[in-house]
C-alpha cells in the first residue's frame, strides 16, 4: 500500500505556495498544463489504448467504453477546458464585505483557498484534467483518486500535468494523482484529516454513500438526483409534454434528468396518455401507481423502489397525485434535493412549490436539464452539490474557497 | 436508550414548518420563549440546584460551578438574549444573486436554512437558550444534546421554550433537548445522517476530536483556539506588551486567549523580561524554548506538547525565532487556524502575515480576544468554526442556513 500520508504532507506543502500565488501566475500554469497535454497526445492516447483492451476484456458495456474513450479531439477539449478555467476571474482574495469595528479594528473578510481538496471520481478520465484546474485556478491543491477503469489513461494526464507545473515554478505536487485504486486506499483517503480539507466524491450512489459512511474529513455530497417533475391541474399540456420528454430523455443517464412524473389527478386522464405517446419515441417504460395504471394500461406497476432511486435509464416512475399537498409530500419523502420542476399556470401554485420545495435548483416551467454549471453561468464546474452545508447545486471556483477575516489594529486590547 | 429516530423525525416534521415562517411569526415564537423563560424562572432554578448538589457532591471546581450556577439575572439575561435574537435581520430569504440566464430562465439564488441542527456542547445552560434562539431565526429546528451536569438545568430551559412554541403557532418539536446524556447516545446522533444536516459541537479538544471521528453527518467544528502572538523587531514593545498581557490574561480559559508567544530574536533579550514582568502580575508561568530560558531564567524548559495544547489557563508557551519566516513556519505547524496576531511596524511583514497565515481571523496590532461575533458586529454567535468548509470564525445568523436556486421559465428545454 502506498504512503498516503507522505502524499498528503507534500501535497499541504505545495498548498501553501499556491495558495498565495498571483492570478498571473496560476495562468501561467494553466497555459502550461494546456500546452502539456496536448505535447503529450500520445502518450495519454496509448495509455487510454490500455484502458480500453482492459475494458473490453472485462465486458464493459457500450455507454461506460464511450465514457472512457479518449481521441486527439477529445485531449484538445481537455486541454481547451484548462485554458478556459484560467480565463475565469480568479475566486482568491475578493473581500466579501468589510469596516470599521465599534473597536477601532479595520476588518476585512477575504476569501482564501480551501487548502488540500480530495476527489474520488469514477470512470472519465477528463475530470483529471477538468477537477485539478478548478482546484489550481482558486488555490488548492489536489488529491485525486480516479476510478481503475481509467487507471492508465489518468495516470498519464496527471503526468502531463505536473510536468508543466515546475515550469511555470510550481511545485508538482500541487498536483497528485494516486495510482493504487485498492478500496483500502480510498478509505485511508476519506480518513486523513491532517491533509485533506474536502473530500468531494464525483460519482453514483454508492461512492457517495461509501463516503459518507467512512469519511471523517469535511465532504461534500454531489451528484444524486432523484428528480420530480409535478404536473398541475392548470399547466398547458403541450409544455407540460415537451418538458418531461426534454428532462427524461435528452440525456438520461446523467443526474439532472427526470425520474419520477407526479400528475395531478384532475388532468391525469388526458395528460397521461399524451406525455406517454411523446415519451415513446424513445420507447421509455411507465412505472405507475394503480391510478396510473387504470388510466394508462401500457403502464407496468410500480413498487417503492421505482420512487426511491435513480433509473438513469428511459424509464419512468409515475404517480397521480390529488394536487399540490401530495405532491408536496412526495417530493418530501423521495427527494435526492437535486433539482425539481412544476409545470403550472397557477400563480400560487408556483409560488409555493419554489418557497416549499427544498432542492438546490427549483423550477417553474422548464426542464431539470438546466441544473449545471454552464447553464448557471459559472463557467466551470467541479459537481454539483446536493448538501446544504457550504455549498449547494452546481459548483464552481466560488465554491472552492473560503474566507478568512484580516483586522488592523493600532495596539487594541479587549 | 431513547429513540433519536423519533426525535429525529418530529424534529423533521417541524423543521419543515418554521422552514417556511415568516419573520413575523417567528419573532412572535421567540418573544413567547422570553417570556416563558421569565415565568418559569422559579423551576429553572429549583432545577439548576439539584445540579449544583450534585457537582458540590463530585467535587466539580469553583470556575466551572460558576458557569453551571443560575441566577434569577442570569435567567434574565436568558431570557434578554432571546429578545436580542429577535430583533436582528431575518437571514432567510434574502437574494443573494439572479439575473436572466442565456437560456432566458430567471433565476434568483435564495437563502433557505439549513434543516435540523444537532448540538453537542458541555456545562453552561445558557448555551439551551441561545442556541435555540438562533436556530429558530434561522428557520433551523435544533436537536440539543447537553453536558450531564446541567441536564436538570437544560431540560428546565428547554421545556420552558418548548411550552412557548405552540402559543405562537409552533411545533413544540422545533426544540428538542436529548434528556439521556449517554456517550452512546451522543454517538448515535452524530450519526443520525436522515435526519441531521449540520451538527455543531460546541466543547473542549476531546469533544471535537470526538465528534470529528465519529461523525457521519455534516459537522463544523468549533472552538479550539491554539492562538499565537508573533512580536516582530520593528515591534512597538509597550504596544506588543499590552497586547500579549490582554490576549493572554483578560480570560484564560476561552478560546481566544493567546497559547504562544513567538520573539523575533533580535528583540528577544529586551522584549521578553519587559512582556514577563507585565505577566507578572496574573503569575504567568512561561514555558519556553532554549533560548527563552537563557534569555529569562524564570522560564521553565517547554516540551513540544506545550506548542501544541491549549493551556486555558495562567501558562504561555515561548519562543523565540529568527524572524518572519521561522515565526509562519511554527504556526503552520501548531496552529489550530483560529486567531493569531503580528505586531509590527513593518509594512511588508504585516501584509505577509495577513496573506500567508492561514487561520480564521489574523490580526495587525491588536488583541486576539476580540475574535468574537459581538466584537464582529454579528449580534449573536453560535460557535467560532476552526474549520474552513461552510463558515469560519464567528458564526453569527448568516452561517446558519444555505441557498438555492429557483428558476422561471415559460417552457425552456435543453
Amino acid at each position: 500500500m502506498i504512503d498516503l500520508n507522505a502524499i498528503g504532507r507534500k501535497a499541504r506543502a505545495a498548498q501553501i505556495q499556491i495558495a498565495t500565488a498571483s492570478s498571473a501566475a496560476k495562468n501561467r500554469a494553466l497555459e502550461a498544463i494546456a500546452d502539456s497535454l496536448l505535447a503529450h497526445t500520445e502518450q495519454i492516447l496509448e495509455a487510454n489504448a490500455r484502458d480500453l483492451d482492459a475494458a473490453r476484456a472485462s465486458g464493459m458495456s457500450p455507454s461506460l467504453m464511450d465514457r472512457l474513450a479518449l481521441t486527439q479531439v477529445r485531449v484538445q477539449a481537455m486541454a481547451q477546458g484548462v485554458r478556459d478555467v484560467a480565463s475565469l476571474p480568479d475566486p482568491v482574495g475578493r473581500i466579501l464585505s468589510g469596516g470599521t469595528l465599534k473597536s477601532g479594528l479595520e476588518m476585512q473578510k477575504i476569501t482564501v483557498p480551501l487548502g488540500v481538496i480530495g476527489i474520488i471520481y469514477e470512470a472519465r478520465p477528463n475530470v483529471t484534467s477538468d477537477a485539478a484546474a478548478i482546484c489550481l485556478k482558486s488555490g488548492n491543491a489536489c488529491i485525486l483518486r480516479g476510478g481503475k477503469e481509467a487507471i492508465h489513461s489518468n495516470t498519464a494526464v496527471a503526468n502531463a500535468m505536473r510536468a508543466a507545473l515546475p515550469q511555470a515554478g510550481f511545485d508538482e505536487n500541487c498536483v497528485t494523482l494516486i495510482e493504487d485504486t485498492s478500496r483500502e486506499t480510498s478509505r485511508e483517503l476519506m480518513r486523513l484529516h491532517s491533509y485533506i480539507d474536502c473530500l468531494i466524491p464525483r460519482g453514483g450512489a454508492g461512492l457517495i454513500r461509501s463516503v459518507v459512511e467512512n469519511a471523517t474529513v469535511p465532504v461534500i455530497e454531489t451528484g444524486v438526483g432523484n428528480c420530480h417533475a409535478y404536473i398541475d391541474r392548470t399547466a398547458d399540456l403541450e409544455m407540460a409534454t415537451e418538458i418531461v420528454f426534454n428532462a427524461k430523455c435528452s440525456r438520461p443517464s446523467v443526474c439532472n434528468a427526470l425520474e419520477t412524473l407526479l400528475v395531478d389527478a384532475e388532468i391525469a386522464p388526458t395528460a397521461l396518455p399524451r406525455i406517454y405517446a411523446r415519451l415513446q419515441e424513445k420507447n421509455v417504460e411507465f412505472r405507475g401507481c394503480e391510478k396510473t395504471c387504470r388510466l394508462l394500461p401500457q403502464a407496468v406497476p410500480a413498487t417503492q423502489t421505482d420512487y426511491e432511486i435513480e433509473f438513469l435509464d428511459y424509464i419512468l416512475a409515475v404517480k397521480v397525485v390529488e394536487g399540490l399537498d401530495e405532491a408536496l409530500e412526495h417530493i418530501r419523502r423521495f427527494s435526492s434535493h437535486h433539482s425539481e420542476v412544476i409545470v403550472t399556470r397557477d400563480l400560487e401554485a408556483a409560488r409555493r412549490f419554489a418557497l416549499e420545495v427544498d432542492s438546490a435548483a427549483v423550477y417553474v416551467n422548464a426542464s431539470t436539464r438546466f441544473t449545471d454549471g454552464g447553464e448557471f453561468g459559472l463557467g466551470a464546474e467541479i459537481g454539483i452539490s446536493t448538501q446544504k452545508l457550504h455549498a449547494r447545486g452546481p459548483m464552481g471556483l466560488e465554491a472552492m474557497v473560503s474566507y478568512k477575516y484580516v483586522l488592523y489594529g493600532q495596539g487594541q486590547v479587549r
